[in-house]
Formats: structure tokens, sequence, C-alpha cells
């Protein structure tokens, strides 16, 4: 079983940088899994600015629901997952259910033989949201971080770019 | 002195189930003292799913106001408290003073034969509420935090459902 | 070059006074630079809350905007910055280019004498927020957390009024 890496954080906590920068400490070539779908604008430009970002040793999929499928497709070479929050937002506005989603990718991590290093979002440090939609996100959010950071070897909390260690 | 430990963590972090298993390795029995009011449907499904989790080895307490009370009646066994966010929250909509009762809790703890093990939420780290009420609220709850992690021997953040040792 | 701490946390997580003891621990007099402009009665309340705590063993500079050169003329004493987010708030709100500012300030950092202690705040923990300036603040104020991060000798992390190192 390859090592499985999560590393969570908040926005702009530089849990990217940290998550590419492990991914390629384990192999020459890495292989990135972007879960982004660019809606307007803003997002655009905040994909291609990760993108800028990486350097031609990165191969890019982008794949917004089908996590489980691309992982498997792409085993062999370290493989960087850039988030499960956004995975976790395709899968909710497309109707799909997100928990079994969830335990497929728990089920998917083991059969690896290449690493794994996924990156999430920490959205339940502030005040809880007015609206009920934004507070069963930040729930399942919670829920599916807890689920991978069971199933991972390390976790490491991203705070003002530097690696705090938590497994 | 009995143990006095403080489990803070954002929402779905997995405090209370950190916080669960801490107490009952403090004894083979505990008490768990509920703050939580259900004032609707979504909050009463909350509270159920928590409850569910619990095996037949706790007695709950209900307690959204008087928890020092509580604390002092059930004294002998170990205390779960989930959690104060709640309870500050009673505290405030009942009108009282929850400075005056954060400082009685805190004198409390102290006197305490059985272990206490208390729940609370980081509710601080996300961008600054645009109402007066939830910056006050969040203010408060930052200052409870800080009274009762002076008091307590150990404080664990919850992070995706791992404890990270901050005391 | 002298030592560069950053305090980061929470609202309301004890991070102002995790600083002001650490710069107290390095001479025996300190320089307060307050970045904190008030606006409104609540400010004037915060600011007024933070100012009754500290002893006369401090010395208060008032400096909303041109922070490196409030470092560069009260250099020789230990200094506290509180707070960086505030400065970045001034920044925007007077039409400035903070990230310009931000790497003025990065460079000024290795050229003081004296020890500098700064605090921030975590903002980038909770959900999106609705409107775009917000999520455009709370960006940059994370990458102006990393590009100090980065150049601080020691980073910390004030959880419930406690000090968890990072760097």
């Amino acid at each position: 079983m390859a090592r499985i890496i999560l590393v969570t954080g908040g926005a702009r906590s530089g849990k990217s940088a940290i998550a590419e920068s492990r991914t390629l400490g384990l192999g020459p070539e890495a292989v990135y899994i972007a879960t982004a779908q660019a809606f307007d604008a803003e997002m655009e430009a905040r994909i291609a600015a990760h993108q800028a970002r990486r350097g031609p040793e990165w191969v890019t999929h982008q794949e917004p629901l089908a996590l489980v499928s691309a992982l498997d497709a792409t085993d062999g070479k370290p493989r960087l997952v850039d988030c499960l929050t956004l995975w976790l937002t395709n899968l909710m506005l497309a109707g799909r259910d997100w928990q079994a989603a969830g335990r497929d990718l728990v089920a998917a991590l083991p059969r690896q033989s290449a690493p794994v290093v996924l990156v999430t979002n920490e959205v339940g440090a502030g005040i809880v949201p007015d609206n009920r939609l934004a507070r069963d996100f930040r729930d399942a959010a919670g829920v599916l971080n807890q689920w991978v950071a069971q199933a991972a070897d390390e976790v490491i909390l991203a705070v003002a770019g530097l690696p705090l260690k938590v497994k």
C-alpha cells in the first residue's frame, strides 16, 4: 500500500504548495488531478494562477466528479488531488450521493500502488453560517475530511504556508 | 483535583468523538452533560445523531443553563460537557451574564473530584462577520475558551478527527 | 539580524496577549505599533480594551499605513506590531498596493537590529464568503501571512490563549 497524505488548511494557507512539494518528493514526475471547474472568470483566474506555479514535471488531469476512476487510471506515478472540497461541491451541485462517493474514495486509496496526496479545506472554524445550505456543506466537508484523514498515513495542517504535523 | 480536559475544534472536526473516547478512558461509566436545546427539526436531528453514537455506558443529563449545578450534582463519575459554545448561546439568549457564569464554571472545575472533559468550538477563524451580534458572540466564545483552557490540565485541538495536543 | 516572531490565530484566540508576553521577554521596554484606526465606537472600545491591558513598560505608536517607516524609526527596542490584518485593511481602504507594501515589509524585517513580534489573524478557515470583496480580502490576508511567516524565525498559532509552535 502506497503512502496517502492529506494536507488541510484554510483559504490561502499554503496547502497546495505544501502538497505539491510533498508529491514531487515522492517521484520525479507527478500527476495533478484537478477537481476545479471554472464556472466564471474569478474561478478561471484562480485555476490559472495554480497552474502557472506548477512546472513541466506535472501532467494535469481535470476530473470534477469521477475521482476514483481518475486515481485508478493514473496509478503508477504520485498523484496530487486538489482539492476534495471542490470535489464535494461538484458532487453536491450534480445531485450525487456524496457519502457514497466519499466511501468509494476511502475504499480506493488502499489499492493504489503509487502515493496519493490530497488537499482539502478547513471550512468549519468560523461563525455558524446563516443559511442551511452552507451549514450542510460545512458538515459534509468536515465528515469527508475525517474519513480521508482516518485512511491517511500522514495528515498535515497548513498554517501561514507552514506544515503542522497532525498525524 | 481531578483531570480537566478541553477539546476544541471547528464544526465537524471530530471533537465530540475525541472527547467521548477520552472520557470513557477515565472510567467505566460516564455522564454526558448536554447543553443543547432543540429549537427546530435541524437541531433535533443533530442532537439525535450525537446520541445515537453514544453507547449504554453513558448517562445523559440535559442542562442548557445551570452547568455548574449539573457538574456538582454528577460528581463521582467522569463527565463530558458538550458543548460550551451552545451553553454560551443559551446564556446569551436567556439574557444571563455569561461572564459571571463563565467565572463560576472556572471556579467550579477545581472542586470536582471526578474528571471533566469539555467540548468547545473554534468560531473565530473565518472572515469578520457582518453583524455586530455575531462579532460579539465570537468574541465571547473566544474569551470563554481562553478561561477554560487556562483552568484545564490538557487542551486538544481536533483537526479532521485527529487530536492535536495544545497543552 | 534580530529575532522575528509571527503570532497568528483566530479572533479572541489570545494572540495579542501571547505576543505582548513574548515581546516583553525580549527587553525591559517595548514599542507597541498599533495599526488600528477607530472608525466607530465599537472599534474604539476594542482599542481601549487592548491598551488597558498593557502596562507602563510600553510606548505606543499609532501607524495605520506606514508600517515600514514606523519599524525603522523605532529600531533599538523590541517592537510589537498589532496587527497585520488591520494594516492590510487600511492599505486596501486607502487604495494602496498591498502587495508592494507587503514586499517592503518583508524586505524591512532583516535590517532591524531589535526584535519584531507581529500579530496577525487567521481569517480563511470558515465557509467561503458570499461576496467577492471578502473573498479577495481573505486571499490577501492569507498571502501576507505566508510572506511574513516565511521571513520569520518563529511562528506561533494561538489556540484558546495557548501558543502552538508552527515554526
